[in-house]
């Protein structure tokens, strides 16, 4: 019985780092889709979303039938309680990209207004990020889970630094206020998207130490 | 044995309301911080969101626990499930009024570049939407649970014509743009409030007739 419950477990494990591959992908996608403006690459990461919903469904259903069926104790419990939070950040993840693609689609072939440097710059971080938190869950790395906060406030800074650019931009040029306050949303998506990777690395923290730290 | 599921499983319904009553309670504190500029409101809101952060915990671990100490069958499995599902939504709702707390904040005693009407009205709509797709779960009410999609529809309008208005106002007059954009950022969270009240429908829409529309 605990070695059918060990198992399956590890097949848990193994569809959860799919998931956070897809997650990476789809920033990846949404990201790209948005400075090469190809606007049938943001349609894409729609379908890389349901994607991503299907499997989160998948793995909920196999946290529950795993307790259901091996009635796991409670340090077992709490790792698969574990899982379920961390496939919603995920999924969270993959809205946050679906809402890049919207304004990807929105902004449509209008030249920038600026060159985009940041906004990949943060994407890059955030993908890392998410890598980071799942590796440090896998092996109980609180070392690395306390990099993914580090990691955060990086991105955080190059949020700000976006956000005061476009305003300054806007104030100095009002022809430009609709896509500069499109690319704020986009940076604001991202450092969501980081948020989400850090709610995982706190996880991780708090199941090893009990250490509650505050999660978004 | 099902009797005692039966009356774990009601206070759990029990627990549900009250974390839907808190939810409503928060996007009100939110939005009334914002029309009279109340700080010390603002701040208020952050402390209801650790209350709703704790409960959805609670609520957790007893849907933990009834799955692994009653081993319910396919249907309540389901039901369980869909209660895990409804209160992450509720949880992010109280992170967006969380956002607009901070905004608030942000905002602090300048005067408004607009009268807040619509605003108000949309925060009205979500709140009602809450209680309405709570009571849908409650009564397994697929109308009612289908009057949120469509109550979900007029927020988007009014988010809509707060979006144009705004990004005109700004087009107009430049030294507004920073409020404007951060008026947008809460009627842009308003708008989640409402998409995840939606999500809450279409998940009893779903669990009584197996129909799937798309949750975001």
């Amino acid at each position: 019985m605990r070695n059918q419950f060990v198992r399956q477990l590890n097949d848990l494990n193994i569809k959860l780092l799919k998931m956070g591959a897809m997650v990476q992908e789809i920033i990846e996608v949404a990201v790209k889709a948005l400075t090469t403006q190809n606007l049938e690459l943001a349609r894409k990461v729609y379908e890389l979303d349901d994607d991503i919903d299907n499997i989160e469904l998948e793995i909920e259903l196999e946290c529950m039938n795993l307790i259901a069926l091996q009635q796991p104790m409670a340090k077992d419990l709490r790792v698969i309680g574990t899982v379920l939070k961390i496939i919603t950040d995920l999924e969270r993840m993959g809205d946050h990209a679906v809402n890049i693609a919207k304004v990807v689609l929105e902004i449509g072939e209008e030249p920038f207004v600026k060159p985009l440097i940041d906004i990949p710059k943060m994407a890059k971080l955030a993908q890392a990020m998410v890598k980071k938190s799942l590796d440090a869950f896998m092996n109980a790395d609180i070392e690395l889970a306390r990099e993914v906060a580090n990691d955060d406030e990086a991105v955080d800074e190059i949020y700000e630094k976006i956000y005061t650019e476009l305003i300054n931009k806007m104030i100095a040029e009002n022809t430009i206020v609709k896509q500069a306050t499109n690319l704020i949303f986009i940076g604001r998506y991202l450092e969501r998207i980081a948020d989400h990777a850090t709610n995982i690395g706190e996880r991780v923290i708090f199941i090893e130490t009990g250490e509650n730290i505050e999660i978004n």
